[in-house]
């Protein structure tokens, strides 16, 4: 396997704004691009490599085919349809499960055995497809799950408290979509609890389901502004592809396979998780308080009710 | 006027290319977006704010108007038109002549006393249109030039040679587009001179040519692929205002007022030169040889012809 | 005032680490080296500048006088005695009193009316005596307080938890020494409360003690063994000097003027503190338990009594 | 063998200087330190470890044994003894060459089998005696050679010219010290030559032949000021270590074996050469005049020379 070898499938705007980040980060040796779309590929290629003389690091960057899955220690999907206006991400489950199926069958067949990382949605089933479709170790299929959410939160929290980024300590968990949550109980400002924080200021838990609100929305709101959004997304895939490749045992909120550590299990779902080399190394286990825990289930139940219906069929 | 802010004209996906990269690269402090869309412009600013929580450094986004120029240090202005399939840069001259007139009245209204910096195509006509209207100091109106052309040449000869690009010392001159050409004669890698170098190694100028004629077709070769060209360009742009922004004195191949360094007058072309905090600082003059003085005359006329037939009456 | 530019008074290990560090970080664009010993200043000057062609950015590094910190945005003090074997850092206080003194008349000689930051030691006591003799608004006066002291301790739990250092949120609060403490009732890992992390892992409160001694016992352990420490301290410096200059609004242990936040005043101590280009702009108040407050107290009667004894009649 | 892992024999200043600049680079993923002062490295792993959370990369940092090269990609060497004021590079040769061998046999023994880096004075000697010691390949044990010269030569003619380091493209040959030279004809700013740029400006090959000067003696003026030179090599070593990790196929002027390349064999000197992952896999060959061809000869006799008197006899 090479280290720092990934592969790109799916050269849409996600996926490239993921690859084009990665020339001013550097974190990567080599970038292979995969599309259906194989033309579009090699346009992507070219257009990044004109970058190349301004990047950060050295990086070998080009189009092929799944063959060169085969020694790249991650593949990140991002293949897909993208999420039109006033369409939910549900919507695009069976399409999108017969393309990841015959992608991760793709993959699989040049003997990969690394880290496969999905971001195409519904994000949550997708990831479910890939593991199930590959029969990698479960650690080893993670989805981008609510660390794009979780990245709108802190912004905005950020800019509520005048506070950076850096010292907002909150997780949305959940499906990445609109059944998610925030265990608000749970969120520090620095080492500050945040309602106490709230509360010395007058400040209104009202604001917080406000801000919460926005984060849900987003997708939708610039959706409506600029048809698709890919910045955030992929500056947030860039962060847990280094996350891992760097082996930074950092905890990220990510679509993890649930094995009852809060209380359910087979299926794939938003959940704070300590990422290394390996994958995910272990999830960390909140006390969710009654009305968190419900929405959870809630969450949860939404998912495994599209897994029965929609996806079970379908890989037979 | 605040250090380090910069307002972005043109939300499209070039200018976008370089707001995102901003992200990673650090060197700014404040972001400026501004489209005649202006919900655009809000959307893309929310996506860009999303990716924050990973940015390098601390950056403040948002969506404005143009009196959001009055204190900014330099305004880089990718309004326009994207090429489309078929149609020439020069295509593009009396449409974008009409759009950059107003842009740069809008700016100077702000009272705006920075750097101008222009990506717009045809970028050397667009230059000399944001340089009359604007009445800046000539230094303090910049165009992108050959900067893109030559980061893809230096590409090409890096992989031709199996040399980093940062040892590849080769310029394009003359207009982005059609009729640029490369001084071969100084063209070295690292201190060796270029053909020199080939001869030894058994190789031939026609690979050199062949080279060329790639970075010629390059934009349409992407817009073939994918409709139009922005990472190479976005992060060529990045470079251009770190380069001044941090006062590198570093000689980048830029489109600069004509002065008689090569014989010529009265237009914006791209050739190499000092970049500076205040600007373009001096032009590097190489001697031409006869052959390349002539590509550079040809192409010049070509700019001359279209700046009075086209672009004077509309400036009037 | 020129943005970006810093003056370092004191080229000794610490300084110079610091110093050192910027050329591959970024984020100042000058830097002046004041030493009483000012071939020392040079000499350091040079070795420097040799590596510029390596650095991430631009920079001007020169050697000067104290008339260079007239336009500077920030003076970063570490002149002084380093600590030897057997001192501990309050032995120090008298002889640096009268160097923190000439030195910060020097500074305001000049006119400067920036942002101060000390990390000679006894730092906290060093911190009053340059904001008591520079007149400066309290909070652009500022000390490297326990920013090295928490940072150990991250690192120290980084390893014992198997988590990155950037989830692990605790503070080491009080006097940079012998009296600081850690509000352990306010650690958290991620969004989770370390006690309730520690508990369910089987772990015990004695390892956090453990490490805290660690912690305490830090300086000393490497002093034996390197004569002095100056690369922790000198990579903290780099983080709270861009900290200020990037306007970050992040949460640092720094040592700041006390005014009631915690029951204290007329004293510098290390607290939380959100820090922007302003300085110090509000502290964070925890909810000390009683034990701990007790720990605070007494930190700020150690601290007071030197003012009162050693400092005052010095400053006349 | 495990990617990006490096070993640092010998943790005084230089190699420190190194060490302590990957925190804020990035590039590696574990770095150990080994002397024969074993207190001494745990020291200095101590120091460095406390700046990690400010660190820019994930990195694994500690202190060990000579079995710690058994997998490692690089191992650097920077023991021996710091240049003292007045004495020469080349009085320190027996004492080094027994260091270096004993070392040398220390890392042999643990297995490794990656790339050889040499910064101990006299360091094309050392590099030598290396070589001859592990029986590496040739083109896989490199010495820091002229980098660090190069690297002062630019700074300074940077200045002189008021042009970017990055477009000065002259080098230093021969060996590290006393009798190195430039070649000055094959020097350019950006792609012009130097010769024909200073007789534009009317100024004189004496201001180069007076910047040379300055570079010949710099480790002198530093030494006499801060007694011993470190920042420069630091930095040159850290971009040597990642031009060879990144795979980067850079020009650099490193410590090289002859074969002929410039009419002299069996000895190591400073010429430039394209620098892999594979180490040094091309000499640049560029045509010297006869003057500067004198030199070049005379810098290998002079190495020759003692190469026979007092290396071979110690190696026996
Ligand atoms: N996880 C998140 O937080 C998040 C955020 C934004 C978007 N997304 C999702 O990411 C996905 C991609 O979005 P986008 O905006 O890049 O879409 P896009 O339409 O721009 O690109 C999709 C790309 O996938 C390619 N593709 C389609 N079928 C393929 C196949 N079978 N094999 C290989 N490539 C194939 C297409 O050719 C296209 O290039 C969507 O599913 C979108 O909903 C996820
Ligand atoms: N210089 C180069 O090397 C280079 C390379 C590639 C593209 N370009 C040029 O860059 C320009 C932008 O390309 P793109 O791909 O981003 O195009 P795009 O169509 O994606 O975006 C153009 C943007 O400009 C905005 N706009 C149009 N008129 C405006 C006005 N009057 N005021 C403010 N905003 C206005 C549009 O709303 C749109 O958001 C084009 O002219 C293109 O040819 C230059
Ligand atoms: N705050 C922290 O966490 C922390 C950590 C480590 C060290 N320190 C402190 O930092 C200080 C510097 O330590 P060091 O290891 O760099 O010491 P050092 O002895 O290496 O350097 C001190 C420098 O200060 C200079 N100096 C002395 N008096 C001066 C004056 N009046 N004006 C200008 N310069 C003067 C000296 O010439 C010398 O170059 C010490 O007080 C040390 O205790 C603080
Ligand atoms: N190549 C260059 O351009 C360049 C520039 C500057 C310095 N140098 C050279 O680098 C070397 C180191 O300089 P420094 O300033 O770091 O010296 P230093 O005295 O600070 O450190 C040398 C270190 O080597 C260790 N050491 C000595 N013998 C050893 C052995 N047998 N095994 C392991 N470790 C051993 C010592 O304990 C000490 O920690 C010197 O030879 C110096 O001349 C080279």
């Amino acid at each position: 396997m090479k280290d720092r070898k990934i592969v790109l499938v799916g050269t849409g705007f996600v996926g490239m704004s993921m690859a084009y980040s990665f020339l001013t980060t550097g974190g990567i040796d080599e970038l292979v691009l995969v599309d259906v779309d194989e033309e579009k590929a090699i346009g992507e290629t070219m257009d990044l490599q004109h970058g190349l003389p301004y990047a950060r690091n050295k990086l070998v960057i080009k189009a092929g085919g799944y063959e060169e899955c085969a020694d790249a220690e991650m593949v990140v999907i991002t293949a897909g349809t993208a999420q039109r206006p006033g369409q939910t991400r549900l919507d695009m489950t069976a399409v999108n499960t017969k393309i990841m199926k015959s992608i991760t069958e793709n993959i699989m067949a040049s003997g990969f055995d690394g880290i496969l990382l999905i971001a195409s949605n519904p994000v949550d089933l997708m990831t479910y497809v890939a593991q199930q479709v590959s029969g990698l170790p479960k650690n080893r299929v993670i989805g981008s799950g609510t660390i794009l959410d979780t990245a709108r939160l802190r912004y905005l929290m950020s800019e509520y408290l005048g506070i950076s980024t850096s010292n907002i300590h909150a997780y949305i968990m959940g499906e990445h979509g609109d059944s998610s949550f925030v265990p608000w109980t749970h969120a520090y400002i620095g080492c500050k609890n945040l309602l106490e924080m709230l509360d010395e200021n007058h400040r209104d838990l009202q604001d917080l389901n406000e801000i919460y609100h926005q984060v849900q929305q987003a997708a939708y709101e610039i959706i409506n502004r600029k048809k698709s959004t890919y910045y955030g997304i992929g500056l947030s895939l860039n962060r847990l592809v280094r996350a891992i490749l760097d082996d930074e045992h950092v905890i990220l909120t990510v679509s993890c396979y649930q094995n009852q550590e809060y209380g359910q299990e087979d299926l794939y779902i938003g959940v704070p998780a300590i990422i290394t080399r390996a994958g995910v190394e272990t999830i960390i286990k909140l006390k969710l308080n009654e009305v968190d825990q419900g929405k959870f289930d809630a969450s949860c139940e939404t998912l495994k009710e599209i897994i029965h219906s929609t996806i079970k069929p379908i890989l037979g």
